[in-house]
Order: structure tokens, then C-alpha cells, then sequence
């Protein structure tokens, strides 16, 4: 509740507003993995939401969206489930039993809030809410949740692991901002922070979830046995070069990109079965990794530049300074354009991990 | 749901942020006017919130308030009431059927909910949620809350009369930016929308709260038969007199200033007694008007003026500019000094309404 919420730089606000590099104007790669994966999230709900069972019987169905930014896929997401919930009811002859929804839009305090609501759909048939805070802790009260939403946020870590900033750790990650090529320490780091906070997570909403309840996680997620260098990781990692060139040209200091690191993990899928296998209270009803099929038209340098503009700027500006930015981002466009192997590398390596999850009767 | 959403110029935005000039660092004339009111809360809870014959039983309670603005009143007010709801547990021997509590911060969608996001105090003992819109319309599920808190917001009328601002209305309210001197016409017209939108809000907070939920309702209230000049209106009133000194000097547009009004109104009690009387759904527990007693160090010119300012600066900017803010409240500042008969009439009838009604068990 109180005291617990994660702060600046943990959290990773997308870029408020609604300007060229907005969140809102630029999160087309989000959309288009979605459009696939609308399907599964209605024959999640076709096939996994036991509505006669679902406890306690209600006139309120809540669905929480968690990191939802600013807009407009969680206003696409969040009308799909409820469509699907409400063919759901018809389906089972239900249709004056079809209660009346409320949607809860979640994500860390820092969050644009005020352009998230200014933007709500004029026509939304539900009852909305924001929910500021981390979703590695409770931000529901007990069983007071029937659908659970997350898309594409969960490979925020709550925080860094703070041996990789520390000169004198062996898992320090000198010259780099992500781990995909740093050292065993490193990854290792990385790593042993994600299962704590997919752990943290479970626990909260298993405890927020009412017995019967769904939940529908879209995350990052690597084939197991693969290279490391994915989608978010492979845009970082354009990032990073960029910036060590510019501390070798002494445009920004190095010791800064030393003590710089983007607390973005995109664990292996036997990571999260394991992590899910350990946590009791919800049965696995859908375990998937997809493979997208992103559009060209998306994949190209001007479109990749602004994506990665839109989703790290904020970060980079507070470290950094505004100052560095136009030159930055104008080199992460010229290296896409030399290296075209890196769109390539975002383009076919991109997977997700979908996973229906049950809130079980019994609590462990 | 959607498209209801009152929008500006009617919605009124207290200056958010937490400059000088900020709701924020000026909103002590609410508060202290809620430090004699925090007793009379308590009695309410302790005498008229009957916890065992709530319904829904529930494991969370649900706290709404109404036109909360951006704090910090708000969150006093919220622990206020959480803290004596836990008191009227204990006292029945029901301290382990304590619920947990979700508290939901409404106001207009202008309002900053990020600058209120950002301060919610840090041991705060409660899930909180914003909900952005206008509380004269239905923003909750049906039966969904156990208590509904709104202080100091109910003045704020969903729109303006359209006849005030019609020139060729009988209504129409030339050079003037509020009621109180203005011909009856425009004060029925006032009155009417007033009448229009306190009965929408007791029907959507019917559907709202629970059978036996309470509400409290801290409104701007004249006294029968008294001036309408009083607290708010007073203020409305000299910020109108500046304005009309600027038109006569040719600094501001005299057609601006006819066509500006707040969507402000302050109701005598009979008015708000008999709406009260036409809606079946509420059992009026108490009904009060209290007299404020404030500190002579908040009601002398400089503290008034910052406080006028803080709730009207947003406003008079989107009409009329931010360019004579300053030389504005800079005149306003000069009348109070020369004028101290208007501190003294804002000091000494200085009354507001205090209701308390509990959600009637068949509706009507």
C-alpha cells in the first residue's frame, strides 16, 4: 500500500503527451503483436472463464490492466475482454445476468496519467479507474479482481540488481546498458532479479484474484536455448553502442554509460514455467511462445528509431541529460541504416510468451 | 460511462502542480473549515454507519471522494474516515472482521491526478484509485460503495446556464462574472442548474452506495433569508469588480468579460433541504449548517488573495489569457486592502452545510 512504490530511475515511464515521440503516437509494435494475440485472449475467455463458478457471484466483473502507459492499446485490450466476457454470458444464456464492468488502468506512479485519462475512449461502456504504483506489490484489494491484463510490461524489472553498477562487484557491467553480452555475473543478476519480482507478482494477484479468476499475461519471452540478443535486448543494445561511441568521441562521459543500465529482462520460457510451477495458486490453462509477424512497413530504420525514441528517452534524458538526445537518436537511425542485420535480428527473433493463468479454489 | 465527461470551460481545474500559486500550497481556508468538521464525520460514522447490517457484508470497504482536487485535504480526509470506521469496528467487538479499504479520488478529468498521484503520503493504509469525470454523472458500479465523501466541490455547477451569456436572453448576465448582484433572471437561471445537477448527483450516488452506505456532504450553504453575498461569492464577486475596472481601461475586452461567468453557485439550505426531500433513496441523519471560525492570519488581503487565486487563476487564463494574470490578482490584492468591509464579509459569513444521509434500503 503505502512506502512501497518504486521510483525514479526503477521506473520507466513511456513518454507522456501526445508528441511525435509519444508513447501514444508510437506504439504501433505493441499494437501489432496484439492484433494476434486478441484471438487467444477470446478463446481464453471462451474456454477458461468458468462465469457460473467464478466466486464471489457479482454485478461488478473488474479487470485490471497492469503497466498499461498512456494509451491507446490498453483502450483496445480492455474492450476486447469485456466483448468477450459479455459473449461469454450470452453464450451460456446468461444475457440478464451480464454485470457491469470496471476497468482498472495500472501502472507506476511516474506514468502519464493525465493524458491516459484525457484519451479514454468516449464511447467506453465501462467504469474506469487509475491505479498508480508497481505491480510487484499489492495495488487490489483481497479477491476483489476477475480478469487480470498485462502486456508487454513485465520485463520491467522493479529495480536494478545493484551489484552491476558496483566497480567492485565482479557482475559490474562496464561499457554496456543491458546484459545480453556481459559477463556470466551479469546475466546472472539479471536474472536473479526477474524471478523475485515474477514471484512478487504472482503472490499479489493470486491474493487479488477471486477463486475462478483469469489471468492473461503477454510478455517477452526467448525460445529456450537461443541467443539472448531479442527484440527489447537488440534495441538496447543499439542504444548502448551508440552511446559508447559518443563517451569515446567524449560527447558523454563513460563513467555515466558505466553506471547506466536499463532494468529490462526477457527471461527464457523454461524460466517462467519454472517460476509459475513453484507458485500454487494458479493453474497453468495456456502456456504459448508466438511468434510475431510484424509488418515491414514497421521494421524499417525511421520507425525503429522513433519506437526505441518513444520508449527509452525519458530514461535516457534523466541520466543523461536532454542535451545528448536529437544527436543519440540520430545515431541509433544511422546505425539501423548501416547495420541492417540488427532490423533484421528485431524483425525474425521476435517472440512472446502468452500464458492464461486460473486462480485456484484453495490457496497453498 | 463514456461521453458524458463535462469539459471545459465548465470543468474547473484548480491550479495543479505545487508552485506558489498551486491548489496545493493554498487550500487551507478547505482545510481548516474541515479541521472543525473532522469531529462531526466521526459522530457520523459512530452513530449512523451501521457495519452489521451493511450490505453487501464485504472485505473491503470502498470510500469514494467526490471533487477531491489535488490534495493534500483530501488525503486527511480519507484517513479521517478510515480511522474512524476501524473505531466503530472495534467498539462492536468486530476488530477481526476489519476489511481492508480502497479509497477511489475523483474529480474532473482536467484535474492534475498526476500531481495528486505523486503525493499520496507515503504510509497511507489503503488501496487507492483516480477516477477521472464528472460526479454528476454515474462513475461507480451499481452498489458498490460503502461511503461517499465530498467537500467544497458541489458549488461547482456541471455547466453554465446557456441563457446567462445569451445577449438577447432576459437572463443574459452583462458585466458581471457571477450571480449574487445580478437581475433575478440570471439568478433563477443559477439557481435551476443548481436544482438540475444536485438531483443528478443524489441519483447516481443512489446507484452507487450500498443499503446502508453513508454520505457526507460538506457544501457551501446560506443561511435562509441571509445576503447571497457570502465566502465564495464574495470572492467571485471582487475578482468580477477588477475585471470590469480593466474593461473601463481598455485592458481587457468588456464583451470578454459579459461573456465569462463561474459555474459557481452557493444554494440557501431550504434549497438544498427540499431537493433533498424530492429524492426517496436517502435518509437525511443530519442535516447542519456550521459557522466557520478562521484564523485571522488566513483572511487577511495577501492570504485571500493567494487563495482566489489558486481557485481561478486556470480558469480566467483559458478565457481570457495568461497575459493579465498578474496585474489581475495584483488589483484584486489593492481591494481587499482598501476595501477590508470585503475581508470582513468573507470572515464573518463564512457557513457551510454539513449533511450526512444513509442509502435507504428499497429503493423508491
Amino acid at each position: 500500500m503505502g512506502g512501497e512504490e518504486i521510483t525514479s530511475p526503477n521506473a520507466l515511464p513511456m513518454k507522456g503527451g501526445d508528441g511525435p515521440y509519444s508513447y501514444t503516437k508510437n506504439s504501433y509494435c505493441q499494437r501489432d503483436a496484439l492484433d494476434n494475440i486478441k484471438e487467444m485472449i477470446n478463446e481464453a475467455i471462451a474456454e477458461n472463464l468458468d462465469i457460473k463458478h467464478l466466486s464471489p457471484i457479482t454485478n461488478t466483473f473488474r479487470i485490471a490492466d497492469l503497466g498499461c502507459s498512456v494509451g491507446p492499446n490498453t483502450f483496445t485490450s480492455m474492450h476486447d475482454i469485456m466483448e468477450a466476457t459479455e459473449l461469454k454470458y450470452q453464450s451460456q444464456g446468461l444475457i440478464s445476468k451480464i454485470p457491469e464492468f470496471q476497468v482498472f488502468f495500472n501502472d507506476h506512479t511516474a506514468n502519464d496519467f493525465n493524458t491516459l485519462f484525457t484519451s479514454f475512449p468516449p464511447d467506453k461502456q465501462y467504469f474506469a479507474a487509475g491505479v498508480p504504483g508497481s505491480f510487484y506489490i499489492r495495488l487490489f484489494p483481497k479477491a476483489s479482481l476477475h480478469f487480470v491484463h498485462s502486456s508487454f510490461a513485465l520485463h520491467y524489472l522493479s529495480k536494478l540488481p545493484k551489484e552491476i553498477t558496483d566497480i567492485n562487484s565482479p557482475a559490474w557491467n562496464k561499457g554496456k546498458i543491458s546484459y545480453p553480452s556481459s559477463s556470466k555475473e551479469v546475466v546472472e543478476a539479471y536474472a536473479s532479479q526477474f524471478a523475485i519480482d515474477f514471484e512478487s507478482f504472482l503472490n499479489a494477484r493470486a491474493e487479488e484474484l477471486v477463486c475462478g479468476g483469469l489471468m492473461v499475461l503477454i510478455m517477452t519471452g526467448i525460445p529456450d536455448g537461443s541467443s539472448r540478443f531479442q527484440a527489447v535486448n537488440a534495441t538496447l543494445d543499439i542504444l548502448g553502442y551508440c552511446l559508447m561511441d559518443m563517451a569515446k568521441m567524449g560527447l558523454v562521459s563513460e563513467a555515466k554509460v558505466d553506471s547506466f543500465n536499463f532494468p529490462v529482462y526477457s527471461p527464457f520460457c523454461q524460466e517462467v514455467k519454472e517460476l509459475l510451477g513453484r507458485n500454487r495458486c494458479f493453474n497453468i490453462e495456456r502456456f504459448e511462445l508466438v511468434t510475431r509477424t510484424r509488418d515491414v512497413a514497421v521494421t524499417n530504420a525511421p520507425a525503429v528509431t522513433k519506437h526505441t525514441r518513444a520508449i527509452t528517452e525519458e530514461m535516457i534524458k534523466q541520466h543523461f541529460g536532454s542535451e545528448i538526445i536529437d544527436e543519440l537518436y540520430d545515431r541509433v537511425f544511422h546505425k539501423l541504416e548501416e547495420f541492417p542485420q540488427f532490423l533484421d535480428a528485431i524483425f525474425k527473433r521476435s517472440t512472446q510468451l502468452f500464458v492464461v493463468l486460473k486462480r485456484q479454489s484453495i490457496m497453498d
